[in-house]
């Protein structure tokens, strides 16, 4: 793990969460006691960072330094708010394009789909707290370092993303097996934003209940579904095509 | 390695070759000398079956046989012929869609791109014996199992099997930057074979030159380059989407 990607210390951690720093996971020893630990604890509840308890041997391998046995991972991109990315696509002339990853875990597909995302001109990724795939150098390097170019937008809950785009007047398209329309029947000339699923268990009842449409991509063999980085750039070039004005 | 994916010992791999069974590569033990050694070398070499000369340790560990200096690995796939892929759509009604691999290294691309062949229908893959990415069982597991459900030919020279397709009444259409040409203006209605180019390199300048068409994927944000096997998804869909009547 890169040095300049982590903080340790209770005290060094707890100043970093108070002061925004984007912490991904923080890994605490197993059966640590005191009123500080427990400041942190609290702390990280509060702000949904994930803890991971481990023992020492761990964090030692972690970092060189005095962890006071804790060791926080920063993500090295800096996140945006869902209302940050709304009011700069309001501003452009284009109608929008965002893409949603509901609980996508793989880091790898997270980056291919990065890089897709870039180069389709997403106007933001929005992804949730807990259980997404974290920005780790893996997803930078299967970007291509699009998680540089397009920004990410980390929410507590999905679903309130989904509703809260609908009220900005944004529709939702979901992608789902759970449907007899196909991609290539919707229309993308307004504002959308594309909800992919995880690579095991698709979209959650509750997103694909809330999103305005759904739609899947034709399956011409017997596999029966497509790598979710594949499916997700097919989605996105769909969009691209009809706002090129090719019909 | 599996050992039902091996075959050891001089005589059995001479064997193996004269019956073509679907030998992936040959492991030689250096400075191994005789004359069995040299029939051996010379039939590998008239069947451009690829050799590595290794130390007898690799070998060791390779297999647990008394393997005298030689170890094959046979592909876990049966290959075709290109005639055979050929023959085989002449007898279908919908006009074919092969895809043409040139020198793709990656065997996860390699696999993630057998899948979606799968899922779009091609009717079969061509790659060149030389510098192509084997089928390794990473390959099938990255492919979801489609490497056994989709045909695919090796050929000597993929130039020729250009021409082959050609001779055949099948158009060419190779995926580069190198055109104004959008895949969005290409017409899929007729009998077509899609070559992809290799990571790094793309397509080789000698195929380029010989395909019927170029066409590139519109590029909207910085990145100069999709993922190969994304690039090759779109490609394959817009196939798919023109042939179901969509316009």
């Amino acid at each position: 793990m890169d040095k300049t990607t982590q903080i340790y210390g209770i005290r060094a951690i707890i100043e970093a969460v108070n002061t925004n720093e984007e912490i991904d996971k923080v890994f605490l020893q197993k059966g640590l006691r005191g009123d500080l630990i427990k400041e942190l604890e609290s702390l990280l509840r509060r702000n949904e960072i994930n803890v991971s308890y481990v023992p020492p041997e761990k964090l030692n391998r972690l970092t060189k330094g005095n962890h006071q046995g804790a060791v926080a991972t920063i993500s090295p991109i800096t996140f945006h708010t869902l209302e940050g990315l709304i009011e700069r696509v309001q501003l452009k002339e284009k109608p929008a394009l965002f893409l949603l990853l509901d609980q996508l875990s793989d880091v790898r597909n997270f980056g291919a789909i990065i890089r897709t995302a870039e180069c389709s001109g997403v106007d933001g990724i929005i992804i949730q707290k807990k259980g997404a795939a974290p920005v780790t150098a893996d997803t930078i390097k299967t970007s291509a370092g699009a998680a540089f170019k397009v920004p990410i937008a980390k929410v507590d809950h999905l679903k309130d993303a989904v509703f809260y785009l609908q009220a900005s007047g944004i529709k939702v398209l979901a992608a789902s097996e759970k449907t007899n329309t196909s991609l290539y029947d919707v229309s993308f000339n307004e504002a959308i934003a594309i909800v992919m699923g995880s690579e095991d268990r698709g979209i959650s009842p509750s997103i694909l209940k809330a999103a305005d449409y759904t739609a899947k991509l034709p399956l011409l063999g017997e596999i029966e579904s497509l790598n979710v980085s594949v499916a997700c750039a097919l989605f996105l070039y769909e969009a691209v095509r009809q706002r090129m004005n090719y019909n």
